[in-house]
């Protein structure tokens, strides 16, 4: 299941606020549609966001009308700029963005040349991001033995990628080798991106999955029901891995069980430059949390926090699964195959 | 704000289920009524419970046609059947339900003067109920400083119990002794008691609240926005305590931001000849966790859990506030004033 298409000159995408009711796919003609899918959740998963926002810049650069390289430039850091301020957290978004202005600025072709060449390298992120998820699959699957039952939350899955997913490619992985497992997918409010996405993607495959909410992870575990948790990023930094709300309270119940914690996630959602103090935690509106599908639940005028994602320190971390192997124990300096 | 009372030979109460959009009065008439609104959580918070299982047999006494002591009595233990079954968890319930039986089974008097009894008994035990909210809020908030935020879940206020509440007893005491300060509610999945209730309940008297989803605990905790933790209790037993789910996640936190974890219920919520092991966690249709105001949220057929309590070991209690005073650091054979 490919989750973002270049297909007749234009981004097609399915809305993921529509899921799983309808499967609404979005023709996004410019690299503004880009960043409103981006804004309102249409699009989201760190490496989805990437490789949309690469396809965005392919969209500006195909439709150009500039007469000179220089005129493209610009054009194409104008949107760049729009498509950095969508979201604030997840890392993909700038290192596609970054990835795609430095390939035109330091090209010495032609025009001609260097437009197709900006299409090109989208289409390169995108299928780079499927081939990580694939061997991200493979490296974790390793960790998993037939009777495990794995909890994930939010949706880290083929919808939150390019295709296959992080930490559902690796659930996927174990499955499609043999390995007897099951899933546990946390519902994930304020959008239910468990509730929807995962359960959505997992039963489509046959891999059973159970739905809790987010609450009963503590007393799920307490129970033994819970033998690991693999969960996706959006920023893995020095200190922490960010992710979405709620990561970082599975992670302190899972050290209190000790339930081994895995973080699955390609090498562009990587930042180790920056450390956890250094990272913006996007403040989303609370009408996310007062409203489900439109629905108020809420009386008006109530004080809500809506933090998008959360911060978990590196010693919470059992491992980290990325393309090229595994990180232990909080261990970034050396990777095992 | 009393929350049941008997007016009219009917017991009145308010339907939770509806708040905090419509505040919408039920005259329950019989005890089948009563039993009806217990399991479908119009009636619902373990003090309020047992009340309303007491007003249910007053019901059944004071409009009873038997013509012997015998056959009232009769009467009386075919509806405590009825009402028994309605709920597995909290203790209450039982405990009113002995209480009415043992009253009347053993009242030498006639039978104007036994139904009067019942009748009495019942008033009794709400008032009762309402008193110790009054002393559990004092000595509660004796723990409380200026400044703190306390967190709490679900809702242990004046709609939980007769009157005044237990963890928000503590909270309205402190804030009426002027103690500045705050509130932080979770909204508590499935049925969103905290979002409703609570927030509800602490808006009206203009104790600041802010709601947060369930699975922003930690990142709350670690970002220093908590200072103390106060929860209610549906059973408390020799080795834990027994409350709505998402309350040991929430220990399980506090423990690990050393946060004070307190738990605030009466007397008639402990349940010392039994261990947690013994008590049954009811398990609640899944309709609740897939509907939001019978909006549905999910597709058909996924597995779903929704235990409605889970156990807190004492170890993770700093202190139980009852109406005697305080056990401290899970010690039940002391008490302190």
């Amino acid at each position: 299941m490919r989750t973002i298409r270049w297909i007749n000159s234009k981004v097609v995408t399915i809305d993921q606020n529509q899921l799983p009711e309808e499967t609404r796919y979005l023709e996004l003609e410019t690299y503004k549609d880009v960043a409103d899918a981006i804004n309102s959740m249409k699009i989201r998963g760190a490496p989805l966001i990437g490789a949309a926002a690469a396809y965005g810049l392919a969209l500006v650069a195909y439709h150009s009308k500039a007469k000179s390289k220089h005129e493209l430039i610009n054009e194409l850091q104008g949107a760049a700029e729009v498509l950095r301020r969508t979201r604030p957290t997840a890392i993909n978004l700038f290192w596609a963005i970054d990835r795609m202005n430095q390939k035109a600025s330091t090209f010495a072709g032609n025009l001609p040349e260097i437009r197709s060449l900006i299409v090109a390298e989208a289409q390169k992120i995108a299928d780079e991001d499927a081939e990580a998820n694939h061997a991200i699959g493979q490296f974790g699957s390793a960790l998993l033995e037939n009777g495990d039952v794995v909890l994930t939350h939010c949706n880290a899955g083929a919808l939150a990628t390019v295709d296959y997913g992080t930490a559902l490619g690796v659930v996927r992985h174990a499955w499609e080798t043999g390995k007897d497992i099951s899933v546990i997918a946390t519902e994930t409010r304020p959008k239910l991106q468990g509730a929807r996405l995962t359960v959505y993607e997992l039963k489509g495959e046959g891999i059973p999955v159970t739905l809790i909410t987010d609450n009963m992870v503590g007393y799920i575990m307490s129970q033994h029901l819970v033998s690991k948790v693999i969960v996706g990023a959006d920023r893995i930094v020095k200190d922490a891995v960010i992710n979405k709300i709620g990561t970082y309270t599975i992670a302190v119940l899972a050290r209190a069980h000790s339930i081994p914690f895995y973080v699955a996630a390609p090498k562009s959602t990587f930042d180790l430059k920056r450390s956890s103090s250094e990272i913006i935690i996007e403040e989303r509106s609370k009408e996310e949390v007062s409203h489900i599908k439109s629905i108020r639940i809420l009386s008006d005028d109530v004080n809500i926090l809506n933090p998008a994602f959360d911060i978990t320190p590196l010693e919470y971390v059992s491992a980290i699964i990325c393309e090229e192997g595994l990180f232990r124990n909080g261990n970034l300096d050396k990777i095992y195959k």
